[in-house]
C-alpha cells in the first residue's frame, strides 16, 4: 500500500485550473508530455506475457494456447451447473463486465463484489479487487471454484476435459511437451494466454499518447490535465490507468456504508494486516465508460457520481462541476478498440462427461 | 396430427434388412433417389423467408437486420435480471442448445421442457415442442416474457432499447421504412432474421444427397436405408429430418412415466383436444448428435438410448443391435457445419436504461 502526499498539491491546482482552462488553449505537447509520464499506450498486440529480468522475451502466447483457452472461457460445462462460463460474468461484448452490481453465480447466489473486467487485466500488477491472484492464470482458478460462482472442482473440471477428445486434442497441441496436457494448472495458463489478447488498444487517449494531437477534443484534455493536477494519477497511473497497487478506499473520508459496505474490508482479508483494512486494489479505469456499476460495491451507476466520490474520499476535496465534466469526459475518451472475438464451436460431450448439476 | 400405418411395412422390413446388409453392397444411386423423396439437403444460404403464394420471394433477409437480431440474440439486458439471453439456453457453440435436461432461467427457475435447438429452425413447420408459435418471430417473444426464463416485459423491453442510441439507430436501419422501428415486433423480427442465418450445411448426408457417394460410409448408409424402412420417416422427414407435424409420444407404446412425465400433456396444452394429448412436435434431428439430452423431458442422454425408446414407443418393435447401431452412425452423419458467429460487441447503456433486477 502506498500513502502519497496529495493535499497540498491538489489544493493549489483546484484553484488555478478553472481559470486556465478558459483562458488559454491546451499545449498538446506539453500536455502529452506530462500524460507519459504517467501513463502507457496500450500496444495494438502482446506475443509474450510475464517477462521478468531472467526471461526477458517472456513465454510467448501461441495461436493454440489462445484458441484452447478461448474455448475453455465460453465453456459453461466448466462449471458445476453446465450454466456458467467465465464468459458469463466477464462479457466480451460488454466492456469484459456484466453490467450488474455483484454478480450472480451457481444456484442464482449474489457474489460479494462487482466483476472487474478482464480487458487489458493483462497489464494489472494483480488481480482481483483484493489483489489475491498475482496473475490471470492464478485468477482464472478462482471463480471455477468458487461455490457462489462455478462451483466446481480442479478434479471434476480435469475430468470433463478428458471426457472430450477434442479437448484432449487441444491441449496436446498447446502443451506439446508435456506428459499430461490435460491438467487445471493448464487449463488456467490456457485462459490466461487468450485474455491476454482481449487488450483494447486505439482509444482516443492512445492515439494521443501516440503523437495525434487531433484525437481528443480540448475537453478531453482538459479533463487529462486535471486528472493529472488534482492527484487522481496518484493512484490510477501507468498502462491501464490503475490496477497497479492497493489503496485505502476513504484515504481522505470514508464514503457512506453503501457504497464502502463495513462487512467488506478489502485486502485485509488477504493479508490480516490492520493497515490493509477497506484497502482495494486502485481500479483499472480503462474503457470505465462500459463497466458500470461502479466500486468493489456496485453500486453507482454514474460515471460522474463516481469521480465525485473518489474526489471527495480519495482527495478530500469537492472538484468544480466543470472540472468533473472535463473528467467525465476524458474518461470517455479512454474506451479503446473491442475486441472482435469469433465464438467458439466447444468440444461434443461423450458417455463419460460428467452431467451438468444445476440443482 | 397425422396417425401413419406403419406396422405392417416395419415388421417385413425388420426381417429382411440385417441379411441385406451383410450381403450386397449399398446401391447408392438407389439410396440416394429414395432419400431425395423423403429429406431435402441444407442449403448453404438463405436469402429470404416466409415465403408464401402471394409473395413467392418472401420476406428478404438483410445485414441491417441479421446484425440487429445477432447483437438482441447475445444482449443479456433483454432479461429482467441482465443476466440471461438467448444465447444462454440456445449456444451457438453447442449446437443451439445449454445441454441440460430442462433450462434453467430467471433466479434459478428450473424450466418444464428441453431448450431446442434454433440451427435449422427457420425449416420447422411450426416452433417450441408443442408448436404453439408459427414462427421463429413469435418464437421470439415467449422465452423473454416467461416468468422461468427473462421474465421480462414487452414493454420493458422496448424501454432497454430506446434508452440506448446504437439500438435505436440500429432499430432505424433495419426497419427505415417505419414509423417507429423500435418495437417488440421489430425486435423479435430481427431476432428471427439472425436465426434464419444459422443454418447447418454441408453435413455428410447433405453431400451424399448433393451426389457424392463417397461422402457417407457403408454404415452411415446402411443407417439411412434402415431409418426409412423401418418406418422413421413417418415422421421424421423433410429438410429438417423432423420438425414437420405432431404425433404422440407413445403411438404404440407409451414409454416410462420418468421419459414421458405425465403432466406435460403436450399439444393437448395449446388445442385442449383429447386426440392432443401426450402429442409433440416430431423433433427435427439435425445435428442430434450435438443436442443431447433428449426428448421434451431431457432425460436421456445417449443417442442409441433415445433410438431404441423411439423403435419401441412410436415403431412397436425392438430394432436389432446392428440397426440400432446403423441408425445412430446415420445420425452422427446429419452433423452440419456449425455456423461461425463473432460476439456483437453491445450497446452501451445510459442513464435511462431501465436497471437489471437479479433479485
Amino acid at each position: 500500500m502506498k500513502l502519497v502526499p496529495l493535499l497540498t498539491a491538489t489544493a493549489l491546482t483546484l484553484a488555478a485550473l478553472p481559470a486556465l482552462a478558459q483562458t488559454a488553449a491546451i499545449d498538446s505537447g506539453a500536455l502529452r508530455e506530462e500524460a507519459k509520464g504517467v501513463f502507457e499506450a496500450i500496444p495494438a498486440e502482446l506475443t509474450a506475457i510475464k517477462q521478468t529480468e531472467e526471461a526477458p522475451e517472456g513465454i510467448p502466447l501461441t495461436t493454440e494456447k489462445i484458441e484452447l483457452g478461448k474455448t475453455l472461457f465460453f465453456d459453461p460445462r466448466m462449471s458445476r451447473s453446465g450454466l456458467i462460463s467465465c464468459q458469463t460474468c466477464h462479457n466480451v461484448g460488454l466492456g469484459g463486465v456484466d453490467g450488474l452490481p455483484t454478480s450472480v453465480g451457481h444456484g442464482w447466489q449474489k457474489g460479494p463484489r462487482n466483476a472487474p473486467t478482464m480487458l487489458n487485466a493483462i497489464f494489472n500488477a494483480a488481480q482481483f479487487w483484493d489483489g489475491r491472484a498475482p496473475d490471470l492464470a492464478e485468477q482464472a482458478k478462482g471463480p471455477v471454484q468458487a461455490s457462489v460462482e462455478m462451483s466446481n472442482t480442479p478434479d471434476e473440471v480435469v475430468r470433463t476435459l478428458n471426457s472430450m477428445p477434442a479437448y484432449v486434442e487441444a491441449f496436446r497441441a498447446a502443451f506439446p511437451d508435456e506428459r499430461e496436457p490435460v491438467s487445471f494448472d493448464n487449463f488456467a495458463a490456457a485462459i490466461e494466454q487468450f485474455e491476454a489478447t482481449l487488450i483494447t488498444p486505439d482509444s482516443a487517449f492512445d492515439r494521443f499518447l501516440n503523437g495525434d494531437d487531433s484525437a481528443m477534443t480540448e475537453q478531453e484534455k482538459r479533463g487529462l490535465q486535471a486528472f493529472m493536477d488534482t492527484g487522481c494519477t496518484a493512484c490510477h497511473y501507468g498502462r491501464n490507468i490503475g490496477g497497479q497497487d492497493y489503496y485505502p478506499f476513504g484515504l481522505v473520508a470514508k464514503p457512506g456504508a453503501e457504497v464502502l459496505p463495513l462487512g467488506d474490508t478489502g485486502r485485509f482479508e488477504v493479508t490480516k494486516t490492520v493497515n490493509d483494512e477497506y484497502v482495494f486494489r486502485a481500479a483499472p479505469l480503462r474503457n470505465v465508460a462500459l463497466t458500470a456499476p461502479y466500486f468493489h460495491s456496485g453500486v453507482v451507476w454514474d460515471l460522474k457520481e463516481a469521480v465525485q466520490i473518489m474526489s471527495s474520499s480519495q482527495l478530500g476535496t469537492e472538484l468544480a462541476p466543470e472540472q468533473v465534466d472535463d473528467i467525465v469526459a476524458f474518461l470517455h475518451a479512454v474506451t479503446g478498440e473491442q475486441p472482435q472475438i469469433a465464438h467458439p464451436v466447444l468440444p461434443v460431450r461423450t458417455d463419460t462427461t460428467p452431467l451438468p448439476a444445476p440443482m
